[in-house]
């Protein structure tokens, strides 16, 4: 079987030889369901030593699910969250977060996908008021979903900005490593010592096969979350492997390599694509992800040999995304490829 | 890491090594993600040589997740489900159908997990009338949760009977293997061919990692039902590795080979158990279920070294379950010791 | 208009003058909408004189939305509600329980429409097993769909019985009066003091226009509760139109004199019933609801004069009402109707 | 009992005794319930002549019941409806359309409450893409929440528009009347031949006592909204007496008169208000609501004696509501007193 390699998404590259071996060598014998089992235990104390002893983890298989049951867990149908428009949250789950908790979500335009408390600001109205849906979580995603990076200082603002008005701070980290490896950061200083109470750390995008973490940074947030997982279908009878996968990912610097490489290649690709004439970044490139406008009909022809997806086809705007396993050869065929279309399409 | 083996559920066992090569063989190079892939394509079309052409198929992580969403395809929030009080559905899924449907899920006390027209029958009113919920779904499993197995006459009448009344014949076929097995005939005998119109098909029980098939065997019904998925939180981002797993599964007998040894385990352990003095076989073992009735303090003195789940504690009637992996060894050891314990707890 | 007489339900009836010259009397001026007004603090005033001053106290428009509500403000959708098989929530609420709070609804089979802490016992497994729905309340009628009334000693043996498994008590209220009447004992007796937690207290079915009571009896139940009503598209902007009709109702006797109305004419209806050969009375009657197997040609023809329903035509029983405004010529013309319509039928 | 007039809400207003009256008049006898009466029939025959005989009526309690149920029938949960961010729909439901429907909400700011749509456009991408909720209703507000009118023109190019991409166009008409005054045109112009498909007709807020009409003007969409009535908490028992008031509104012009009065009351104090030096108007005065910006000092001391909200507390714009029974003199002594505390707060 023949695929077309290319800058789509970074799930559309498969799973990291360490995690695969990691899965066969939990494939003995017999283990306890659900997440009553060693591996589950010993990842499980891996993200503590992370994110700190307080952590409580809970293993899904999707980042929807990470986002909507963390949420779920720490909001009541009466309740909005509020995030930037372009939050995969918001347009990226169908309707999963208020299909799961029956509250509202509240959207604010950003200039780069990320929230401040001068944006959230906004929807701050209507406390106590019963015709409205009560603030309850400000939930932002890091690295964003324009590819951009959060630093500390603006998680803590947050942070101490949704507190101060009784709400909580939510972070979908589906691309958790690339910020950690774009600010130079153990996880843990850009998440629970920020200010972080909910966090969806991800796995998939970045080496894994499936499996999110849903961790409750701050105490007294996972009573009853065994409940929302299970209603949520989202427990694992086999979680081991699971589990597996993390403590591979966890153990060493997996994580970190990954992340690595992959903001590095995009970090390649922008400057490349900074000298290609007929093209503009639209977005700092911070992360693995690039934010490019190039003329449809080049796209389309490129895109017959590297796929990728168009992100806004008003404005032509196309997303890059490099992986794991980005090669510095797809980057390069990538570029002639689109160089030697921009020269027929301009002559 | 040591493990305790046991009889304490099917999805203890791991993952067969067939399944697992074949995941290694998927995890080659880029592939586009969420099932717009060629493993995808080929296992669908494993599934339509199985059912029927007609069968559309949809992939998702979990058996209560195949429960839920199929049930939800064909259904409205004012609907109600019928189904046996021994239901995976009504015991196992914590709420799920009613969170997610927003229905109603009726029961039928049965002696044997199976019903029947008849035991169905004390639901049938109310039709046409606003205040009562509306009857849509017959729900049965196969092989069931006590281990029993419908025959295709069986499954017809229900089938019948369903359809005369306007309501759909749902199958929770998370042990279907077993019960191809146990009738000696192909799935679609006993699904399509008998008339079900929504099908959850298991593989984690069997031998799978993870991964479960929603099949609409009655055209029309999936309409929309990508969106379902979606929203249901059980779309794959990296779908291809639930499908070389079903590749394996479905490709050449792998399925039945694991359910046969499965069922035969069942089948020597029953008939040693049946020679055992001061116990009590509850159900006729017709697929890889038992269940027994064990004095509770020999039962606990045997869990000590054999894993199994009390079903009934009023009754103290215990289940063992049999998987592919289970050995004549484990079998040898548990009757030896059960024999043990009970001569003690008897003089 | 002429509209024909009957026994088809309490709701059949219009609503009482008292009751009509009240709202007129609050129809004065400007008042502040949504229940920030003196009719509905004075209306307060009195639940909590009737049923204790802990009483928090909320008007909805309907009697299902007062069961789901009250319900929702104590569960989560992970929790189940152990009622009757005929109540009210199971069979008259087209799903609303499972819709709005996600949550089970589990039944049991009852001889005359009342639980005990004997009949709840069937459900009361899984606790703290996140595979199963977790039960959190127990509901009864008062008095029953059956027409039967619970007496102070089953209701606060039920709550201890709750109570002491971690669950509430929900009571149903919808005829509460009535039970008040048959009992003879204030409100307060057979609920707050009973052990109920939870209270829907109607006033539709005994001369209101519309209008039902969610009370909760413990404290600490209804924080948050003004959202749940909202959200749950109950809270009415002329609020003080609601609450007029409770300060009527209860300002005085209205509400003993219209149930003990009621009530006496479904006594006086049942003696002239005992006495009529080829029927059969099934339910002690105990408030105002009669039921009697009647030969189906016969009610045909009787109900050609006298609306009523059947209540289980497999077994030709039907339900006969009786309401505030019966009289006894009505009860006299039913009779001989009968009667006549059994002879012909027998001759 | 004193009650402070004011300008807080057309629903502070009581009922109109032409109301009152019919209502008293269908008090008469025993009458089918749950809308099965001859008062519903005929109400819904009114409704009829006023909209096309194709519509289809359904009364329910609140105007929040009534847009979230109208939506629900026309919506499943993967779609969203896109609407004005000052909609009640938005701000004012608590959340309950995505309780309800498991939807969810997008919303556009406008300048004045009014969508075009150019303004929707926005929202209209993702089409058949399984991560994103599929757009499915655009949601006006006649007269809208600022107190502007849509012209028919205006809700033409909205229902050809969201007709041409697969939506459909909701109307959510707490205040219809006022829009029908205001326009001067009968309801049907500016609703069903203008190409609105699902209305929310009010009542409460032009003078009755409670009561909603749910009218699906296009035809095949209130297939089982009777079972989304009743499981949305919203059947009516004594439905009489919602269709007695709805037969007093529309018999004769009552509709007509008591909007028609609210809206002059507004235009008499926008032209007072004109005149006053310190304060400004910021929407054309259309129907029956005011926004002025006043300095929140001064409105402080005019809230001692005439009730009324701030809109926006951020820029100190408040909302002035007239009713059906605004008198002039209600006008004369706000504007007085404003002035006064005005020239106070200026010196």
């Amino acid at each position: 079987m023949i695929t077309r390699r290319g800058f789509a998404s970074d799930n559309n590259a498969g799973v990291h030889p360490e995690i695969l071996k990691e899965i066969g060598a939990a494939n003995k014998g017999h283990v306890t369901g659900y997440g009553a089992d060693d591996y589950t235990r010993r990842a499980t104390e891996m993200f503590k030593s992370h994110l700190g002893e307080q952590a409580e983890v809970f293993f899904v298989f999707t980042g929807t699910a990470s986002n909507v049951l963390g949420i779920s867990a720490v909001t009541r149908s009466w309740n909005s969250v509020i995030t930037a428009s372009t939050a995969h949250l918001e347009q990226d789950e169908c309707g999963a977060p208020e299909k799961f908790t029956g509250g509202k979500v509240l959207t604010v335009d950003t200039p780069d996908g990320k929230l401040t408390p001068g944006l959230a600001e906004k929807h701050m109205h209507g406390f106590d008021f019963e015709h409205h849906s009560q603030p309850k979580v400000i939930s932002i995603t890091q690295s964003t979903e324009m590819g951009t990076v959060y630093d500390r200082e603006e998680i803590r603002d947050l942070a101490d900005y949704a507190h101060s008005r009784g709400l909580l701070l939510h972070m979908d980290g589906a691309r958790l490593a690339n910020a950690a490896v774009a600010l130079d950061q153990p996880f843990r200083a850009f998440t629970t010592d920020s200010g972080v109470d909910v966090l969806s750390f991800g796995g998939t995008k970045n080496g894994m096969m499936f499996g999110e973490a849903i961790c409750f940074l701050s105490p007294g947030l996972s009573d009853n979350f065994m409940y929302i997982r299970k209603q949520g279908m989202q427990l694992a009878s086999k979680m081991r492997f699971i589990s597996a996968q993390f403590i591979a990912y966890l153990r060493g610097d997996l994580w970190k390599r990954n992340a690595q490489h992959a903001n590095d290649m995009a970090n390649i690709m922008a400057v490349k694509l900074a000298g290609v004439k007929g093209i503009r970044i639209t977005q700092e490139v911070q992360s693995n992800g690039i934010f490019v406008i190039i003329p449809p009909a080049v796209a389309a022809e490129v895109q017959k040999h590297y796929f990728f997806y168009p992100w806004d086809e008003k404005t032509s705007e196309y997303r890059l995304m490099a992986s794991w396993d980005t090669e510095e050869s797809d980057i390069e065929g990538f570029i002639t490829l689109l160089k030697r279309e921009l020269e027929k399409y301009n002559s």
